[in-house]
């Protein structure tokens, strides 16, 4: 996956770059913050990890067609509109952090205390709502002006805006889960990571890399199968990075999961395993306000105790499983079978 | 006009009703909000004017096109971003009330708050957000399955997205207007009105009325053109039933602009004409989070005392001169040409 990331996402960056560069001066010309929110966006898109944006290219590979400049815009659209949905997602989570930097909302609420404004936070979260509406327009009109053949094009953006309705969907379940006390099964669970993030990290552009290279039905069901099973072990190894991980390799503060009282599978496990003690003091550190490094340690080695990990690792097991047995009936090289070996490998592996 | 909306909006209800029915039966597979979501999209969506998408269809009948079905699925596109700006919109001026019912956001703090949930605003305005990204997607996929020829598909397309992202730049600067003490002058004023509302009520469906009929560039212009001179009467009437008009027609509170202190061209003029001590007075109104009856009557008596309606009404003849200039230039039946001067006359006394 490092490989596939290396080699496909400075093509994406690159676009992206002049893309916004060339966006900021033409909109510029409506207001200031045609500049301001060009550039914003610029930045904070290229300092992700282009996931998704680069397994569309490398799928395309994988199926024999070079890639050109309209694969180029269609994985730029797409990291667009992911950077859109974080810009909303750390509205929502109150997170002040985001891939390294202050997420789009804290900037705008830094600038807005820094110009006097009257309730900053406020300012800065009406200017981050308007921010990620228009990395949406933004993608879209990328989306729309996509030179490739008509019947693809309508293809890809079908895909396309259906998947981003089901991802819509999955935050407000996340949303709903984190705030009510309606205590959601590993069956919810499972739905809610498959779409929030699994489907659309990597069915969707396995799928539009697929369509891209002109795949037939049988391939591209796979590819959406396949990107189920690996979007499954990124969430799960997400939520063990938010418990365990290390900010500086991980760009989002440790424990707002906990604060935000996700309701991860470590979360459902945990409160099936442990005393009624411990119960209660866990009920007092999920979802307060102020989380401090006890609190997460205390969480931890409850996690360890009850060997939640070895639980969570059992089951990630089943779906690389599952994972390596759609890989096998893919027709392509297998060279490519081998770096789709290494796509799961990253995952599970990862430590940002 | 209230024959054109009569005329036209009863098919985009249609068709929104029966589209968004099928859309919740079909979400409400992913998870409970997708039939939730759908349903409140659908009561929202039809219970509005549908201006933008009755000007669609009007202009494409205008231009010697019949309308299909193809016109009454971009007719509700249209309508369905304009609900996902208007949900937006709505958690950014904290207004709990749009089109005579509950907004959107205002209706999941309801819900939030009867399911025990905690901090039923934030609730309310995260699941807002989902609803309003929601609302874009859906008509964003509307919008792709258009089945018209390919150029006036793509032309289509990239007018609509680009006209949003200038609509996400209007409302980023009236956000700012409102919370800093920069006062902004005439011109910026004039330009805000252009780009977060003008242009893409009015020009941006004439002119896809005129793509869907096929038009020459030089009616296209005149479109746009005329679609500007509409839209700033359409405001600047706005702003007046914001201060003037009766809560019961007008469907949102009165006031509104008051509290959120809306730099509009009432605001401007009224704070170059006031004595001191009036203006001490209004400074404490404007931006007050509890704006009374008293105060409302205040200003409205300073608006009429300073005779700024009557300022504010030169304006407008002004642009309604523009506008019946654009219209003798335009190649349509005169019918037509009485028609759009009656849209003129509907801006001029509506009042909701």
């Amino acid at each position: 996956m490092e490989k596939i990331l290396t080699n496909y996402s400075p093509f994406i960056k690159t676009f992206l770059q002049s893309y916004l560069n060339e966006k900021s001066s033409i909109l510029n010309f409506i207001n200031q913050w045609g500049y301001d929110v060009s550039k914003r966006l610029k930045d904070f898109s290229i300092n992700g990890k282009i996931i998704r944006g680069s397994i569309i290219l490398f799928t395309e590979v994988m199926y024999g067609r070079e890639i050109n400049d309209e694969s180029i815009k269609l994985a730029a659209a797409v990291e667009l509109f992911h950077s859109g949905l974080l810009v909303h997602d750390d509205i929502i989570d109150c997170d002040e952090l985001r891939r390294g930097d202050r997420s789009i909302f804290s900037q705008y609420k830094i600038k807005g205390a820094n110009e006097k404004i009257v309730d900053p936070h406020y300012f800065g979260i009406s200017m981050g709502i308007c921010a990620g509406d228009i990395a949406f327009f933004i993608g879209f009109e990328l989306l729309s002006s996509l030179k490739i053949d008509d019947i693809s094009k309508g293809k890809i953006q079908q895909l396309f805006s259906r998947e981003f309705v089901s991802v819509g969907l999955g935050q407000m379940q996340d949303v709903y889960f984190g705030k009510s006390i309606h205590e959601p099964n590993e069956n919810e669970i499972l739905k809610l990571y498959l779409y929030k993030t699994a489907r659309y990290t990597f069915s969707l552009p396995f799928m539009l890399g697929g369509l891209l290279a002109g795949i037939d039905s049988k391939n591209l069901q796979l590819l959406e199968k396949l990107g189920e099973y690996l979007g499954l072990i990124f969430q799960m190894k997400d939520d063990e990075l938010g418990i365990f991980g290390v900010k500086s390799n991980f760009g989002k503060p440790i424990g707002s999961d906990i604060k935000e009282e996700k309701k991860t599978l470590f979360h459902l496990y945990l409160f099936q395993q442990v005393t009624r003690g411990e119960k209660n003091r866990l009920r007092k550190i999920f979802g307060s306000t102020d989380v401090t490094a006890r609190s997460i340690k205390y969480v931890q080695d409850l996690i360890i105790k009850y060997k939640i990990k070895e639980k969570i690792d059992k089951k990630i097991n089943e779906y690389k499983t599952g994972a390596e047995e759609v890989i096998l009936d893919m027709d392509i090289e297998d060279k490519y079978k081998e770096m789709l070996h290494s796509i799961i490998d990253y995952n599970l592996n990862r430590i940002k």
